[in-house]
Order: C-alpha cells, then structure tokens, then sequence
C-alpha cells in the first residue's frame, strides 16, 4: 500500500449495487441483503472509510466461515414492559434491529425511556447508523456493544476487553442529530494494523506487549493488547460496555466472542443495548422548548471553534450526495472479486 | 499547608456528630441534616478526604449564602410511568433522592428500566452513595450531574462544560458492588487548587490558560479552563451529561448554574439523572445465573493484577469501620469553627 493509491469514483447507486452484488453472491439471505447493503452505503457515504465497503471484506469472511446465519429470522422474547428483546438467531443484527426499533419507539413513548436487547447477532458495523434511526424519532438514545477480546483493562497486561464502542444520539430541530460514535480502546485495531502494514511506530498509549509493556511497536502491540483510550475511566467505560451488552442480556462478553471466533476472525458474535429516552416522557409539552434550548450548547461549542463530533459526518454525506466517493482501486478490485 | 500536616483521630461517630453540629448550626432544617451528614459520613469513612468533613466548607458556604433552601419540601412532578420525576425545591439533593428512591425502584421493578430525574437542587457530593443505594435493591444504576462551567469542550478555548461527573454500579452477590465514579475533566478542580496553593506546576493536558494555550501553570489553569480526560471522548461524554442530566430534564446546563451562582462559589445547582434496570426485568429468572456470570469479568480483571474502580473505597470502608479516620488539625479547627 502505498501513500496515494489510485483511486475509482463511484456513485452512491454503484456502491450499493456492489454490496448487494457481493453479499448475495456470498449466500446472504434476502430478508438480509437490503439491510446490510444499507450499512455499508452509509459507511461509504458517511466518508468512514473503515465502515464503508471495506468492511465487505469482514461481511464475506464471516459469510464464508459460517460464523453467521445468512437466513436468520430474528424472532422477539418475552421481558418487562419497557423491554424489547429480540433473538437474532445468529444473523447480522441489522435484521434484528429493524424487527425491535419500532417495538423500541412504541414502548419508550409509553413508558418514558426503553431498552432494545438484540441478542446472538453478529456486529460488525459502527453504531450511529443504529442511532440516527432511534433520534429520527425524536428520542434520545444510547448504544454499546461489546467485540472480540483484544484490550487490556487499566493496570492489566493482557486482552478482556473488545474496543467497547459506545454511542449516543440527540434530536436538533431542523439539523442533523448530535450523535458521538466512539470505541473506548485509544485506537481501532485496524488503525494499529494500517501501521503495522507501513512498518510505521504507533504513539505511546495505543497498546501494550505481551508482556504487558509500553511498545511502539505495531506488530508487538497487535500480538500483546491494545489499551482503552483515557487510562482506568476509559477502562471503566469498557467494562461498563461488557456488562451492559453482555451478562445484563444475557449475551456473551468479548472475551467470549473471541473464544467463539476459535480463530475464524469473523466479526464479533454477541449482544448490543439500545437505550432510548422520550423528552416528551420526561418533561410532557415542556420537552419541546428544553430540545430547543439545549442548541444553547451546541452553538456555544461551535463559537469557540470547536467541532461537534458528528460534523465531519455530515459534511461527506453532503458532498457524496452530490459527488458520490471515490475508493482505492486495489480494495474496489478485492471487493469485486468476491462477487 | 506543608506535606505532613499535623492530623487528629476521629470515630466515624464523632464524624457524623461534628457534620450534625456543623450544619445545624449553619441553619439546615431537621428534614436534611441526617441525610447531608450521612454523604459526608460516607466520603470520610471511604477515603475520599474531598467528599469528607472537607466538603462541609462548601455546605456551609451554600448555606451563607443563601443558595441553597434549608427547608426545602421535595415534590414529585409528574412524567411517563417509567420516570420519577422529584423537585428538589432547591434543597440538596439528598432528600430528594430519598423522597425519589423507593419510586425508581418500584418502577424500574416494574417496567425493567426507570428514570429519577432530580430537579432544582443543589449537588455537592459524589454520585457513588446514590449509585450503591440503587444497586443494594439489585439493580444495575447509571448518573450524571452537570458542574458549574470550568471545563472547555475538546477543541475549544472557553469554559462551558462542568467537571460532570458519570457514575456507574452493578450487582455483585456476596461481594461489594461494581461501582466506577469519574468526573469527565482530565483533573479535578480541587485538586488543581491545591497544585496552585502548593505552587507546583500541573501535568501538561489538565488545563489551558485565558488564551487557550496548553499550560503547566496551576493559577494560570484555574483563570482559564480545564481540560476533559481523553480528548474528544471525554468531552463528548462531558455534552451527554450536560444533555441528559439538563435540558433532558427540564434542568440547567453548567454554564447557567455558574450563572446563577453569580461569584457565590456555592455548589452547583441544577439537576441529577439516574437510570436504573433491573436484571430481572431483561431476563427474567435467568438473570441471576447472568450476574453469576459476570464475576468471571471482575475475576479476569483482579487476575491481571488490575483493580476494580471501587477497590480502595471499600478497603478504606473496612479500616475506618474498626480505627477511625485521621483528618487534618488545621481542617478540623477550621470545620469546628463553622458550628
């Protein structure tokens, strides 16, 4: 790989038909296709180059290792009245989500704020897809995940952790929602393989040896651990992650995941929370006008030259609404391939 | 203040009988003494010298000053079933956690999740009292609360977030529970004030100066801003608590709480959100093998020589509960000369 790799253009409509082309080849049911296909477009679209087709590669070496149900029907178990838990018998949790978001919505107007329980699913997207769709609704909502065991936990010298992401997603009258998407490791574990493949250092803090020491090292840091971002809070955010998303219901932790990859490298297998949160629930008619001022915050951000985290976001789906992507042709040529 | 100041020993009673003394004294009325002594009871007997007979300075402060209401009657409001509401009608906040508690769990038992939002009082302590108090009930509990404006967002030059506290607890049988309670700035304030008396410079990433540069210089820290702990992360974290724990709730943001405090320096005042849900809830009788389960996190975690989050707190629980505590002489006179 070199710096400038050429590149293809593509339209918003190529990219699509190319997922689908590449997921349905593979053996993805059709009760799957159109919502993965609608994952990577987002990724693509979004300038999240990582979640974009790129991430086809996962999608068909988990499709190939049969670490993923290509016709799963994601089916609903009983909870609490606030609580919608959905089995997503295997398959990639797209499915499973659209079965329980609208259960989700209904239930958090009822009772003020709900969770979306989606279990034994395979999560290999970003998360604020997932967001924008529950903020669409005029919700607050919060989401985690756990993945594959590759982070030490603050003071450790060993992986327990996945790289944990955490989401959360606000409405804006009138904007795009404010909506952060975040792993709680200092850094993805693509990026540390990025550097690895350059033979390139990485900074101090991304990751330890097997040993459990310091390394700038890539390839030592990828066989020894990653750490979480922000020392022992960013490791307690982690393990808050673990358990959230995984024993609360009832799914697998990332240590466990890992153990059921058995070295597959599929993605992770597992559970993810959604919490969602009704203004409306909480505040009745005055929700509408603490919704307005909380732009207070946002424009007070923005008047010191701060950035709001989904902004760069925003920016790409504007510019490839209009102007499509474009993408390094050798990882077009991979991803054509496997069609 | 020199580095071994002379310290004297006190019983835990004693303790809680000077708190007593001090705020009585000070005019708290008889419906939250018992309360605001207990939380200062709590940081002293776990460690915590900040949230000990420490904190009283600031009690006695907001008490002076006017800035808190010393008979305060807690109200419930109305909201969805889901949501306990509880106007703190400007008094500390512990009475309206009491007044809240039994409801949250009554409803979160019910529905699986629940919400007590806590309005309009004034927050001076830490969040984990709250958290172990929710979670002694087997419930899993997440709070927040917004500061006063100390703390630029990542990015920026300007104080507009709080030290916005996040706080965390989950169920352990037979043992102590999982509790984490961080603020979301890279240092505590106090903690920089004392950098400043000491005259010791501060670690680089703690605070910028008035002109938004990068600055090792304690005072020069406390006129500028502090920083939040890891980067954009944290202060994206930092924007959910000022979000859910203020206009969510119809409550202020940091930035109007240090408004409203108009040079006081009392504590901030505003709101508190506390989510809590029950295992049970998710999975029904199944929940309990679950929560079974996740001691193999902690047990992987304390394996690798790593602490839990909570660890010293309970270690400090322990001592104190058969030596006592020491506190600083010239703190003792100073809290003394408060009664």
């Amino acid at each position: 790989m070199n710096d400038e790799p050429e590149r293809i253009s593509l339209s918003l409509t190529d990219v699509r038909a190319l997922a689908v082309r590449v997921l349905e080849a593979n053996g993805l049911g059709p009760a799957h296709v159109d919502f993965v296909a609608d994952t990577i477009l987002a990724g693509e679209r979004d300038g999240c180059a990582a979640h974009g087709i790129y991430r086809l590669t996962n999608c068909v070496k988990t499709l190939r290792a049969g670490k993923v149900n290509p016709n799963a029907v994601p089916k609903e178990l009983s909870a609490a009245s606030a609580v919608t838990r959905i089995d997503a018998d295997g398959g990639f949790a797209q499915a499973a989500f659209a079965a329980g978001l609208p259960r989700l919505v209904e239930r958090t107007r009822s009772y003020g704020i709900g969770i979306l329980a989606i279990n034994r699913c395979v999560h290999f997207a970003a998360l604020w897809p997932e967001i924008e769709a529950v903020v669409e609704q005029g919700l607050v909502a919060f989401a985690c995940t756990p993945s594959h065991a590759w982070v030490a936990p603050a003071g450790g010298n060993a992986p327990l952790f996945g790289t944990n992401p955490i989401a959360f997603g606000w409405p804006r009258p009138g904007e795009h929602p404010f909506v952060f998407d975040f792993a709680t490791s200092a850094a993805a574990r693509g990026e540390i393989e990025l550097h690895a493949r350059a033979g390139k250092p990485i900074p101090e803090g991304w990751a330890i040896d097997e040993d459990g020491c310091s390394t700038t090292d890539a390839a030592a840091g990828l066989s020894g651990s990653l750490l979480t971002f922000g020392g022992h809070k960013g490791s307690a955010l982690s393990a808050l992650v673990e358990l959230l998303a995984g024993p609360l219901i009832g799914d697998m932790t990332s240590a466990e995941s890992l153990s059921y990859d058995d070295g597959a490298k599929a993605s992770p297998f597992g559970g993810e929370i959604i919490i969602a949160i009704d203004p409306e629930g909480v505040l009745g008619e005055a929700a509408a006008a603490h919704i307005a001022r909380a732009e207070g915050l946002f424009e007070a951000i923005l008047a010191q030259g701060a950035r709001l985290p989904s902004e760069r976001r925003y920016a790409s789906r504007r510019r490839s609404a209009v102007e499509g992507v474009t993408v390094p042709k050798q990882l077009y040529d991979e991803i054509v391939s496997y069609a």
